[in-house]
């Protein structure tokens, strides 16, 4: 099968041999799969990773546990033991052990077939369209701020950051009751953001609680004058740039900062079902996975926003 | 008067003008006063401060309101506006327009008599002598990290900073029945901890909640690394210089980062009256104010402990 592999100095289509399904792994063929910032990062060094990289995917599982063949789904990234505390927790996502799809350890979804663990499986409901659905991943991200946060309504909320994931975490805080303020530097992104129903602007000081989703190293600094005595920032970003930051803000002013990285599926699905987060205007250009590499240089322009891969034409 | 001023160079003890009381202003006459680390850093330009340092004191009132004379009081140092939220909200420690005792526009504690709005005043217990009762300022910012995270109880607590802060912090955590581990570089004071009845000794990562206490721009870095994931870091530092470190981890981890300065004085109070806070082991000296120069030079020393000034001799 074909498959988009980052060999540690660049990523190329190349064959692989098809996975097989054993125990409780399903094969899902892959109809769509997201490139994430991430992906852009791992191709720069970060987790050192090899192998087949993408996280986000939609697609049908072509063999493995009979209660799933034929379903529709989506998946979690992270691979836990099934046996630690975190695991039977349900945080798998932070089993020590684990390995996290096309990032540590497992191969990912830019491929004709992928195999994953069933218990990271969910179904997509009926009438959710396989481009949509292939945001699952990345709007779960943006629901983990609401697990961590808890009741966010009429708070002044402010979402640094007009990409992918900022414009996520905006609709899902405003679906949930907050005022928010999303602030970036593109005006084609900020005239998007407004058709989506939020509010665009400059950003002010006196954030409740605001969201570092910009993907840039220096954001802290700013998040920590633009938010009030007692508010909560919420950093989004990894990047493997250091941070220089004098933090006696922090201190004097008893800020929290909370990091923040996957989340749940279940409220993710329901949102794309119930149309409470729109993820249509975030579609920039679907590529056929043999057009791999360029795809990747596309999601990597400034400005650009989802970027698909097509592994079945 | 005497007092000890900071003149943007230097201290020095100088002949000062007798404060006056009107309106809600009480005149307390100071019977000890304690220096903090955040004198020091003063005194090496934090804050950009000019006037009589000292923010913690107990005293008597020898002037003001009629309800507040010859009462023994201790003081809590931020002077808020009365009127904002967060002053009507029982924070004035947050009010933007506060002035600070000793610290940022109003002067402080090191000197024979003091000014301070009677609304900051708290009667000390009979039974708390003035050498315990001179701890209550450090011991509610202590408490502070008990009102800022709820319930620690049998949670994995991990004190980073064997100084009077963190051996204060301890304490109040080990009170409110965490399993707490104090972590230092100076064996008298680890010695002294297990006295106090805490376990000392080297961090071991896994912690549930680690605060740093030391007063060290570096601490965070470590800090990131013992905590657990999910856990929190409480930092209790504030210095001048800037930290470097990559935040990827605390995202990754989704670790919760919570600045905290100044606490509640009643519980305070009630833990130096009752005993499960103990300070007199964290006493250093007592020095007259007349050699107030010298006590800032003691308490400069590596490994000095509470250095406190009398300014009745």
């Amino acid at each position: 099968m074909k498959a988009l592999v980052f060999d540690g100095a660049a990523a190329h289509v190349l064959d692989r041999p098809e996975p097989t399904p054993s125990g409780e792994l399903a094969i899902v063929r892959v109809a769509l799969a997201g490139v994430c910032r991430t992906d852009l990062e791992l191709c720069r060094g970060y987790m050192d990773f090899r192998g087949v990289l993408g996280h986000e995917f939609v697609g049908t599982v072509a063999d493995g546990p009979d209660a799933w063949r034929g379903a529709r789904v989506v998946g979690e990234i992270n691979f836990g033991c099934g046996a630690c505390d975190w695991c039977r927790g349900g945080l798998a996502r932070h089993c020590p052990s684990r390995r996290v799809q096309g990032i540590a350890g497992a191969d990912g979804a830019f491929a004709e077939l992928l195999a994953v663990p069933a218990a990271v499986l969910h179904r997509v409901p009926d009438g959710v369209p396989d481009r949509v659905a292939v945001f699952a991943e990345p709007v779960a991200a943006a629901f983990e701020v609401l697990e961590q946060l808890g009741d966010v309504s009429d708070r002044r909320a402010l979402v640094l950051g007009d990409g992918k994931l900022g414009l996520l975490v905006a609709q899902v805080l405003m679906a949930a009751g907050a005022r928010v303020t999303l602030a970036g530097r593109h005006a084609e992104k900020l005239a998007l953001a407004e058709r989506l129903g939020l509010q665009a602007g400059r950003p002010e000081p006196g954030a409740d609680l605001l969201v570092d989703a910009t993907g840039a190293p220096g954001a802290l600094r700013e998040a920590l004058a633009l938010v009030r005595p007692r508010g909560t920032i919420v950093l989004k970003t990894t990047v493997a740039e250091e941070h220089r930051l004098e933090l006696a803000t922090a201190v004097v002013n008893e800020v929290t900062i909370v990091g923040s990285r996957c989340g749940p599926f279940e409220p993710a699905l329901a949102a794309l079902a119930g149309g409470t987060v729109r993820v249509d205007p975030l579609l920039d250009s679907v590529y056929d996975l043999a057009d791999g590499v360029e795809a990747f240089a596309h999601a990597a322009r400034p400005g650009a926003l989802k970027v698909l891969v097509a592994p079945a034409g």
